[in-house]
């Protein structure tokens, strides 16, 4: 699992870091659908062109914002191959194998500011709701009016994951085996993502 | 779900202060089973008469230097009240109990803490294990050796239901009535405890 590297020049880098802090703002302020390359351009006052040019897509420029190397979508493949039989393992086997990657770092640099930065709190929840949840979720037989407690209850289970072993670093989870955590926590997220929740039927929220 | 105060007198503001950071350091570096109050005593330069003068037991100096004003002790009967079964769901609803009342304050800034202090890290793992999650699994029908591994998947679990509700408030788990969130979390919960996990028969940890 290497991080995926786009290739792109840095250019300008007074420009770059002009665009990086706009976006930053804008996606935070009105989440990642309806921010638009446009907005962030004007915000950073320079041409939508010179956005595209130097960080690609608008998914692309997210990323960037959160500092995360590595495209979700990619890994996609891989947790829903078989469909929804094993998602949830799946999904945690791929979870760990990213944060044991060089892209980990980033993902605890991004967590850490979470906590103590409301403002990236905001950008880590647009991360796992539109570049992950939402993604793997729209690829299973589930309800669309479950999918947000579904996607949020996963969260629960893998930032949870991600912080007693890695941040906490409570034992035996912090060294355990990642097919020992796979296989103990693989059916949580499965019930999550496709069981019968009794959430899922009489919810208030 | 009210804090519990101890009632004692705040004595000598320096004395006390000293005592409470030779606390810190020695449960963080020795843990809590390791720390005796003569050696906390011996740190700051006090008799030990003094620590519990001013602090009482072991277990309330600990939980003076997190700053938990609450006694997990005194939560565990709710929790424990019908023996195995439905613990998991009883320990979330007493868990979101503790984090909607003043203590929860003083939880998520333990949290926050920990998250970019290794030093308070350890002193939240103390808490959640020597506090929590021993006194839990102590009292249920699990063989011994499978308490570390049940107790920190307990632990991955409730921190990131914290992280997910009170400080990155992913919607809809952020704003949920707490009795969604016990139907939902509880049977998690309640697996890791006392359920057949995978990992509980061959594991490498």
């Amino acid at each position: 699992m290497t991080p995926r590297r786009t290739g792109r020049r840095p250019g300008n880098p007074d420009t770059r870091q002009a665009i990086l802090a706009a976006a930053r703002t804008t996606f935070a302020e009105r989440g990642f659908d309806a921010a638009s390359i446009r907005v962030i351009a004007a915000a950073a006052g320079v041409d939508p062109a010179l956005v595209h040019h130097y960080f690609g897509s608008k998914e692309e420029l997210f990323r960037a914002t959160v500092e995360i190397p590595l495209d979700p979508a990619a890994l996609l493949p891989v947790v829903l191959a078989g469909g929804a039989d094993g998602v949830g393992e799946r999904l945690v086997r791929t979870f760990l194998g990213v944060w044991d990657s060089p892209a980990g770092k980033a993902a605890m640099a991004l967590l850490r500011s979470a906590v103590n930065n409301d403002w990236t709190a905001r950008l880590l929840r647009e991360f796992l709701v539109t570049q992950v949840l939402r993604r793997v979720l729209d690829h299973l037989d589930v309800p669309p009016a479950e999918l947000p407690l579904r996607g949020s209850l996963v969260a629960t289970q893998m930032i949870g994951l991600a912080m007693m072993r890695y941040v906490i670093r409570l034992e035996p989870v912090a060294s355990a085996a990642p097919e020992t955590l796979v296989a103990a926590i693989g059916p949580t997220v499965q019930r999550y993502l496709t069981g019968d929740l009794p959430a899922g039927r009489g919810r208030d929220v």
